[in-house]
């Protein structure tokens, strides 16, 4: 029989990866609960009408398309497309549910599937995390977006962050304080690039980009604290936005007003965030904002206000390994019920039964007999205690628990073990 | 805009139903743990030749197939399709990680795809949730797998069901025993239907595959008791696993060895389990067996020991629901903090603040001012308290919690709404 591989670019989740992962999808559901973001799921694929247009040219090649069943699949006809992102299906939801009662908050955490070129930490299909409010225009909706994430990655040891705040219509009176009303997206993408390449690089590019170095000098002028023309609403806006989130409880450190943040700015209509890891980790860990414009796509009724934000929860997963915050053990389960012999097999079912009853994670070992053996499997599995039933024990109705690092052992009825395990 | 649609065939999961599914799921979830089965997930999608050839010629044509991406796509070219069970995906990973412990015990709660004809219940996209222990044969993994059905199912509520027990070398013994053995599987697929169709309505189909009248009766006689020639092995290693599962603590009134249960058997090998509700819900709830022959497919190293069960978990959401076993709250949120004026918003906020930290599930309101209004967009969500901080209580440094069924009120400081309310 041939080998068998996986799709290129894509993996399997493995138990001991799983078991973290899930770790970490509980306790950030659980907060997004907290701030009544409730979840939804939607079908892994929509129909190609749904997707076409919405990605550009770059992301409309990274689909994965499906062929029709039956008559037309014959001919390449393509009827359906992975989910590439969780915003469109959203938009789609809004407008599929009229009735919905607004603000209507949800989260979705599920995978998306892009056929990016596959590269270390990059899959070509990877979860998405994403809370967002629609329907409400409220300042404390953005600065709850602010609060959520605060509170997440807070729950999840990750203590040592900043989220930056900007707002897009600051960005656009700084363009046009610098006479680049016109050249808006193209300043911003320049400066998008300030964390990687400094202000040296910014203004190479933006010169090459066409400005002129008394345009880049004003641009510098702006983002060290000169008042910035037509900017005083705006500003307002995010002060506004940066003390409500504060009254819930972010904390001041962690969050702060950065003129020069300027993120996916083709479809953020105003306040917009974004969260880096301190000390060295390059790259956003959250980011998000408000697109009032993209809701209302399918529903035809014009702007319908959203905010929202998203956690890159697969970067998350990574950094949580690399920082040690992850529980190290390979395998959830906590006792080993080890078989001494056929006779003392149904006194250890029996024991594991009272166990699993109250709580505790059991595995019975499939292998009889030679115990030695079957501490070594706990052990390799990464099992902290062994179960041992034999026959003095059966007859006493008693078991011994050992703890496989130290070699200490406990003897008491099952219910004596469940507690010493803390049940 | 054009109006959007669903795929055919596909659903979104709205919040109050996505609720209930995640509460079911995490409860089966911590069953599985709790017998060592450790989660594993595998891509939405396979490489194209992993899937063909192993579902049928009708399992083929379900498939969704994904077109190549760039070259080769244009033509029609197909290189990957949509997961269509979660055991095809177990066989490649176990082909892929020779070296992994064993046995290997893993659960998988994740969607699968078939175009079926959509119907009543039935979803394009649907959850499977398996359980399945590799490289076994020892009869404890048999019976796990009652015993994990059991627990999971008395967890969720369901009760009142029967684990049904047969052994595929019983069947094959009682196929010879009426001079059948060629007709094994015609037998089978007759008497699979004898739940539905009476012993009347199985002898007439039998008599049209075939058989004789003479052997229908030979067959009843044997399925009333009589014993079967070849069959004291299987019946012995059956009674050994009906016995395991009661060490392991199965209600011996929910399980019984039945020899009419023919499930599966194209590829089953062993014991044979299916689950069934009492009290006229006809079909199975769960369903599983040992199948020594699939999980070795890829590896081309002969037979694989393998057992395993799988829950019938979206038929189990629909029962639960029709039962009344699911919670009938529409949310999760359980405070709806309204917003009495601009002056007292950041004492909401941080009265919120302070319920969210002691776990409570807490919604700030989005409209301001009037309460009637902002106690009735709570009303409609299904939340059941209201959190009120006027002027008063924000001098005091109090909230009222008012009970929006009851109409029931309680001052206090935050901290003792939250201990109020149970945190």
């Amino acid at each position: 029989m041939a080998k068998v591989f996986l799709p290129k670019g894509s993996r399997d989740l493995m138990p001991a990866m799983m078991n973290r992962r899930l770790m970490v999808i509980d306790t950030v559901r659980e907060v997004f609960a907290r701030y009544g973001f409730e979840p939804l799921e939607t079908p892994a694929f929509e129909r190609i009408e749904t997707l076409t247009g919405k990605y550009g040219d770059e992301g409309e090649k990274l689909m994965f398309r499906i062929l029709k069943r039956g008559a037309g699949g014959e001919a390449g006809e393509v009827d359906l497309a992975l989910r590439y992102d969780l915003t469109v299906p959203l938009a789609r939801v809004m407008a599929m549910n009229p009735g919905i009662p607004l603000p209507f908050k949800r989260s979705q955490i599920q995978p998306v599937w892009r056929a990016e070129r596959p590269q270390k930490g990059r899959f070509r299909e990877f979860y998405q995390c994403d809370v967002d409010t629609i329907g409400t225009d409220s300042p404390i909706a953005d600065a709850e977006c602010i609060a959520v994430v605060h509170d997440a990655l807070t729950s999840l040891g990750l203590t040592d962050f900043t989220i930056r705040l900007n707002h897009r219509q600051i960005l656009r009176a700084l363009a046009e304080a610098i006479d680049a009303a016109e050249q808006e997206t193209s300043m911003l993408q320049a400066l998008d690039k300030l964390d990687k390449i400094g202000r040296e690089g910014v203004e190479k590019e933006m010169i090459e980009r066409g400005f002129s170095v008394e345009q880049v000098h004003r641009l510098w002028s702006y983002l060290d604290g000169a008042p910035i023309p037509g900017a005083a609403e705006p500003e307002a806006h995010l002060r506004q936005i940066f003390e409500l989130a504060l009254d819930l409880g972010v904390d001041p450190e962690r969050v702060q007003i950065d003129r020069t943040l300027a993120r996916g700015l083709d479809y953020y209509t105003g306040p917009v965030f974004e969260t880096v890891l301190n000390g060295g980790y390059s790259g956003s860990i959250s980011g998000g904002g408000r697109y009032d414009g993209l809701i209302g796509m399918f529903s035809g009724k014009g702007d319908v206000p959203a905010v929202g934000v998203s956690l890159g929860i697969e970067r998350i997963f990574m950094l949580m390994e690399e920082m040690g915050l992850m529980p190290d053990t390979e395998t959830t389960t906590q006792v080993w019920a080890t078989v001494f012999s056929e006779t003392t097999r149904s006194a250890t079912l029996e024991a594991a039964a009272i166990l699993r009853q109250a709580g505790i994670r059991v595995q019975v070992s499939a292998r009889e007999g030679k115990l030695g053996k079957q501490f070594k499997d706990a052990s390799t599995r990464g099992v902290p205690f062994a179960l041992v039933c034999g026959p003095d024990e059966a007859a006493a109705g008693t078991v011994v628990l050992k703890n496989l690092s130290t070699g200490e052992q406990f003897t008491g009825t099952p219910e004596q073990v469940a507690i010493k395990l803390g049940a």
